[in-house]
């Protein structure tokens, strides 16, 4: 076992659902080892400015429940400098911490390797993010909360829709990635779904709307991704409304309700196992690994390569979503 | 007692949850005392259009924890004509419908008025709409579950907001009322309301964001009606925005999941009340009558008076605001 | 004016949602006016034990939406006795507090109110209980997030009760008081209701559960408080059982979930109002009231009046059951 | 391709949340693919007693947000014997069913394995059981929904729990199986969790909590699996109460609000999934394999190896109970 003894952790970026769970999760993991834990503020920010403090095991009890982040986040621009990274080096070993634990997405973890690469202190990350597009883990933490947020939404707007005969063109989170709009367009029976990683036949949409609304049953179901290849769903609305000016499109963007709210018991579960695998990892002499969960199993996964995963869409799922919303 | 033996139930205008429950009380209270009833589907519309069907008690079972209409709603343009109205009352006629029960806001009873001034149908109005602006009522169907739905969306708001130390800006409904503005944003701690029945003092919003902003601790909720004295949202981010550079706005307009969702407990029960009543109204005679909830009682309101209320909201209300959040 | 300097809050007796909104409303509205708020841990126990502390503005942020109460609350042995109640005053005496707000239920009144008695610190009471059962107030904090808690199980419930057409018996809380039996029981459409405040028919029932048993279609959901007259679920399970030995009964006992979760916004807002008005209450030299609710307005009542409510229930509520679940 | 022209589709055993996404997808794919598709009414009952409907697209429209079955659920005695098995086979036959996509637990399987023994109709299994215990598929429909609905139980159990230091046992479902159990309690960050699946030290749980009941700290939350080793939470709360007469010790058993409520996005996702593809397994001419989930992908099992699952936990998820609660 690798000498270890003091160890920080933070969260960086946009938050996610379960956050709390995975700090909760290595602070108590690591006081179980004899290791103090010191919470890092607002992320890389805190650690430039000096804004840590010491975490007790109830420093983070009634946590696991919680959305945000109790450590607070941050995009800290001072890190991405050399000074601001030896700042942050030195308030570290000030306190004697040897190793890191960083909570986040690609960027965090980007600025995570840069820093282990120039100093002599290991990280591990961990991925938080609701967008669930980091390469080496099937799952980030917050996806499944973001995902069924989205869901109750768009079930409620279905209520609504179904009321009064509509077309709703919902918008949901993911910025560049699709994986919200695939997962909650398929569990809300959306007529279509628009993502970044398909090509849309809009053409094949406008078409079948337009047959809609001459039958004066223009009922449909649109869920957009955010970064989708016409943009957001003010764009497709008004591309659909230029094309159909007779129909009545209504335009919802979800927003950041999606980001907060109380995590899933996925999201706790993979949060907690990641935080209890990531002590384990810097006890172990790991250095530069994010702590994915692949096939169910825990998976290491170097932080050069869990960037942004670009995959495309497992076809099936596609072709479920044109078959069921017939 | 009047002699009423078929009567006829629609909702109309801008759905609301709790209607279903409405339609349910009227169904099966109306089946009990020995009298028809039938449903109107999409308002006005298929009174216009002929599309009504007879209910019996199966056709209204499980629907009372339902978002949205069974009934479906609209508004009809053809019902504002004397000669929609004739074709309407020709329909109910022929079926033999001799009392009417409309489920809706002040537009709709405003349709109702007519109707019944112009032929033999007496009518009853139900308030049912998600603005609780109308007079002769406490309470509308749906209010409260609309209000308890953008409780919990600011909520999750709230925890990203801390996270991150944010302004939102978060825009609810209510047209041009601001109850349930009022009501979440107490609810949430909101920092600052911005209704349609108060005069806003902007200068003095402005002011304690500038003040928060020099000591990088801009972390506010406004909630805003969507008629609110300076547009919605969007509107009150890019005001804030012009004044305050450098602050980190974001807008979130929490829009049609309001209106929809399984409704709440009050509304049920509000609902189940006012669709018993309504039935007892008819049954005694009454005619162009609103059934409300005053003071925890059934209230009866003439149709013509239960327009859209103008109150001055409380000034204890206010006061709250300003003095909780702080 | 009354001059108050320095007060005190607690909570105590039973806890429930909404507590902890009347806590942050007394907190703040107090600082606001320039008095410092000392939050008393553990109810009438820490007044004894001298469990203490002064609280900031900031010690009640983000807990509004909390359920529980971070004072705690507890039964205390001790301050039923005058040594106790002497201990709890040289506690606050020398603390300089000179008022004091107890959130709690009858039970808790009646301490108040000998403590107010024997010694000079005026005491206010904020109703806060799950049972609604308390005279002087239309609802006291916790009812509304109850109900809707009872409601959303019972949803639940009915989705497997229609799968397998079941009969279900389910005990809800609400001690001696039938409020949370029947307004949950309405909402859920439930065929019986057997509460505390009014007589049941037993025989009806088994007979009516009796005919659709004989065709095989022994669907049915009977409500019923803990404190009603033939026990709780399990024994007007055991009791249907004895009665038609063929019936496949269930009984469900939703049991403490009813106390927790996130309040309603109802509940919020009155728990918001409560403890603002708790405050000026004191400032106004009042003492031994309870600050209610009635007609949507403040009322102020006696605490020796502020017993349990025993109603009757109104017959039109009752009706509602009977005729809305055929 | 295997000429499929007709099949049936039904739900049977215990019913669980996603088991109308199932039945949707089975529906619509069929009909995509011109294969008529028959519901059969309350399991392999409505086989027997010729409850058979035929299914259009929107026969399954909005539903798959709702829990429960829309076609029901039963467990049939007469399918048991080979007379009523022949009578099925007769009404399937003269329907000319040439397929059957079954959705149930491992009874059920059990049930299509003999039948499709003994008859020329294929036979499909689709895993719908909240338990999470059959083998061949990483989950089964309603597990992800049951475990949520547990935890935010827990949760709410929690909030009043910490208001008084208290100690809980609650029961959650699972027959025989743990799953429930280990993934609501990590979730919820119980101290001890009771499953069938690994050996409790009792006489530890109870010295610890001796400890804390000596430190007036008796705050403690017990998950028990209903089918723990040492009973379910009656009967753990009885055994610790005899051990610790001191001790205040609440019981729960959350019951039947576990199998209801709208499914998670997991669930529905899953449930469309394994419908879409059972429909395809017998257009490839399959027969008598269960379609679940492996590692993300699709997996067919032989139903005669779908049986129970007896796994040991994974140690390492009872270590993070154990450190994380601490």
């Amino acid at each position: 076992m690798h000498k270890v003894t003091k160890i920080g952790v933070l969260t960086s970026g946009g938050d996610s659902p379960g956050m709390n769970a995975a700090v909760r999760a290595v602070v108590r993991t690591g006081i179980y080892h004899g290791i103090d834990v010191y919470g890092i503020n607002r992320g890389y920010s805190g650690m430039v400015e000096n804004d840590i403090v010491k975490m007790e095991s109830r420093s983070v009890a009634n946590i696991i429940q919680r959305g945000g982040t109790i450590l607070k986040t941050s995009r800290s621009k001072e890190f991405m400098t050399p000074e601001g990274r030896q700042k942050a080096y030195n308030n570290l070993k000030a306190l004697g911490i040897d190793g890191l634990v960083v909570i986040g997405g690609d960027g965090s973890f980007n600025g995570a390797q840069v820093f282990s690469n120039e100093f002599d202190i290991p990280c591990i990350g961990i991925p938080g993010t609701i967008d669930k597009d980091i390469a080496g883990t099937d799952f980030t933490i917050g996806f499944d909360t973001a995902v069924n947020t989205a869901v109750e939404a768009i079930d409620k707007i279905r209520d609504t829709m179904d009321a009064h005969d509509r077309l709703f063109v919902v918008e949901v989170m993911g910025r560049d990635a699709g994986y919200i709009a695939l997962h909650s367009g398929i569990a809300t029976g959306a007529e279509n779904i628009i993502v970044p990683e398909a090509k849309t036949d809009i053409e094949e949409i406008i078409k079948s709307l337009t047959e809609k609304e001459k039958r004066k049953k223009l009922v449909n179901l649109i869920v957009v991704a955010e970064g989708g290849e016409f943009g957001g769903a003010d764009e497709v609305g008004k591309l659909i409304k230029s094309r159909i000016p007779t129909a009545d499109v209504r335009v919802c963007i979800l927003g950041h309700i999606q980001r907060g709210g109380s995590p899933t018991c996925f999201d706790r579960l993979i949060a907690s196992r990641m935080g209890f695998h990531a002590v384990e990892c810097l006890m172990l002499g790991k250095n530069n690994v994010m702590v994915g969960v692949v096939n169910n199993r825990m998976h290491y996964t170097p932080l050069n390569a869990a960037v942004k995963a670009k995959e495309k869409f497992n076809k099936d799922w596609l072709k479920i979503v044109k078959i069921l919303a017939s």
